[in-house]
């Protein structure tokens, strides 16, 4: 008997209709011999309009409360969902976060497990019942208060439950198919994959693949959970994203390139003039940092022997660029450097890969393809298994799809777009 | 300083602009120098809403799952009031039912409280902070389950809370300004209360005053904590309902009727040529009895000599009325009657005041004042200091004003009237 961890998200029990729909799926899955156990996330946008009425009340709502009030919304479609599992003749409980075990540390809206208990869980499943559990949620011992696990906060209960219960898979259920090689909304010959190595999946999700949330994947390859993510749409089998001890099952037919990545989140920063002496970027990024940017890509150019300048630039989210520059441009002669400029109609394109450790020439083949399309780069940089590039924001659509064509990514038909995902 | 429980119905606490409202009068409560907890119901129709979602998931919602689910909507409500408070600058905690130490037995949806530790509400009151607690709610121990308190479940937290913590008043808000002398929608001159003894308010809740569940007055009245019945939209004074132990500071100037209550729930049964033989009665109200159904009044006639039989009359919930009428239908000939009447187009009025027990001549008084309206009786019951009378349904209105002026209770100007009152 088998222990499968099913994860829905909140476009999957949007209604009533959905959740009866869930509930069967669920009872399938129990049907077919094994252990369940469901973390849940809020109906549709519930979550959005308690968050909604919070800042109607307060202006800036007080962190604990916050966390008692969207928490409401788990604790709403996990009660829904379990009652649906009854109705149609199944054992089935429903648990909190702090009923479920999930013990965090205080830091309200976006706590971190420190401890997973699922002692009623168990005890549950051990009665034949299928056991539903609020995601997103926790509950820190010492102040006894319930907590929220900030973006993905469901994915991350689930991968959290299946390693407590040592779960043979946990599946992540969204209104997608799984992983595909590229985004189908921009590259309509993407393909699903039926499997990917979790190294691979996080450079994918941290580049801007939206599908799992890097914490969620972080905490799978920590403990050595198996993820299946696929649609509660469908019963197509979706994508495996397996950790290194499972390789041997799946190297053999593994490709070199796992899939494009795209992010039109970020924006770019470039110092011009800098004097080329040591500390300077010690001096620019510390003072990034103070803002709270998290830097992400940084280029140098090599310094010009006449003027004995440099020129900086890095890649950081754009809704912290404008105080960056702000900041920078305050202590510009302190640093010394002649002019700033600020983009953030720029777009990232990485291409992500575990063959590339093995495979020389890929950037060779990646660059030419570029330069087959006429595409002008601003930045590169390069990981072990990744190749990212800067571009304007208007050509990421057209730099994917040439790349994805380079590395014989193309589908034979058109792929499926869905809406969104839930959360 | 004085500690002061105050309670918040659904009405009070509709939408954000409503909950900024209340904030304001916490902490004009606060400010006043006193410590201050608040029991709070779920925002408007949100409890209603939930229940519609329960039975479209399931025609028979778990227990379990269907309080989990239900008790959600004061969590909102408590978390958005401590938001909203402390938004303007005031400390304050919100508590769940279980946070709170509200221990109950396990009997979902209709849980009784066996224990109240509100520990944690006792520290928030220490570090100065306002308590605002989920009401409606409780946890059993031994499940480790969420429970709910049945109908008026949050006037029952607060007046619990209130007894545990020796609260000075328990304060319950709704949108009408207190307890009434009869039901101003029926009764235009009704006026309004100062002070009534718990043990008429328990006679007007059970003959059918809305304002105030039995049970919270039950609880109150055997805890001895005062309660103050007032509107949430005024200022004013509202009905201050006290126990025996302090009488001395209102009988002063007790009047000899508190008021009058009429109900229109009820139906009525009358079983005609019973044979007046021993055991006959028990028989019948033991075939009711397992029919779930709660008997109110019961009117024998005197036996007639020449049949030797006679007729018994009782009332009975309008909704369980049918279903005991055929269950006495079924055994018509085992009982030996003659016929059954079953009428559910009748009301019942009742005077209700402690001066009944000290002032004789009140039922003729009673009396005459209905002889002179011409209004028929059917039945009539009465307890020391009560006189209930059932009339057609139709009738209701006409009676209780009539008996309403007989028993000089008309104020000056017609009273205020509201919409309903919350949970």
């Amino acid at each position: 008997m088998s222990l499968i961890v099913q994860k829905y998200g909140g476009s999957s029990v949007a209604d009533a209709e959905s959740i009866k729909r869930v509930a069967k799926r669920i009872i399938d899955t129990k049907r077919g011999g094994n252990e369940v156990v469901v973390a849940v996330s809020a109906m549709g946008d519930t979550t959005d309009d308690l968050i909604d009425l919070a800042h109607e009340v307060a202006p800036m709502p007080d962190p604990r409360e916050f966390d008692m009030l969207v928490t409401t919304g788990e604790r709403v479609s996990m009660a829904l969902l379990a009652m649906a599992i009854k109705g149609l003749g199944y054992d089935a409980r429903s648990y909190t976060g702090s009923q479920a075990g999930m013990i965090t540390d205080s830091k309200h809206g976006d706590a971190r497990i420190v401890d997973v208990t699922p002692v009623r869980v168990r005890e549950a499943l051990d009665d034949g019942a299928i056991a539903i559990v609020a995601g997103f949620q926790g509950f820190n011992r010492d102040s006894r208060d319930i907590t929220t696990l900030g973006r993905g906060g469901s994915d991350t209960t689930a991968v959290a439950l299946a390693a407590a219960l040592d779960a043979d898979v946990c599946e992540i259920y969204s209104d997608v198919d799984g992983v595909f090689t590229a985004d189908p909304r921009i590259v309509p010959k993407a393909r699903k994959l039926d499997h990917i190595t979790s190294e691979e999946m996080l450079e994918l999700a941290a580049n801007g693949a939206k599908v799992l949330h890097i914490r969620a994947v972080e905490y799978a390859r920590r403990q050595g959970v198996t993820l299946h993510v696929r649609s509660s749409f469908s019963t197509n089998p979706g994508t495996v994203v397996y950790n290194p001890d499972r390789e041997e099952e799946f190297t053999v037919e593994e490709p070199m390139i796992a899939g494009v990545a795209h992010d039109l989140s970020q924006a770019k920063i470039t110092i011009v003039g800098v004097p080329d002496v040591p500390g300077k970027a010690a001096e620019i990024f510390s003072l990034v940092a103070d803002q709270g940017a998290n830097v992400d890509m940084i280029v140098q150019n090599v310094s010009s022997a006449t003027s004995g300048t440099t020129d900086i630039s890095f890649t950081l989210p754009q809704q912290v660029s404008a105080r960056v520059a702000q900041a920078l441009e305050t202590h510009r002669d302190e640093i010394g450097y002649a002019s700033l400029a600020h983009d953030d109609q720029i777009g990232k394109v990485s291409l992500v890969g575990s063959g590339m450790r093995t495979n020389i020439g890929v950037s060779a083949r990646l660059f030419e393809a570029l330069r087959d399309a006429g595409i002008n780069m601003d930045m590169i940089s390069t990981s072990e298994i990744r190749i990212s590039i800067v571009v304007r924001a208007d050509l990421v659509a057209e730099v994917a799809n040439a790349i994805h064509t380079a590395f014989e990514l193309d589908g034979e038909d058109e792929a499926v777009v869905y809406a969104g995902t839930g959360r």
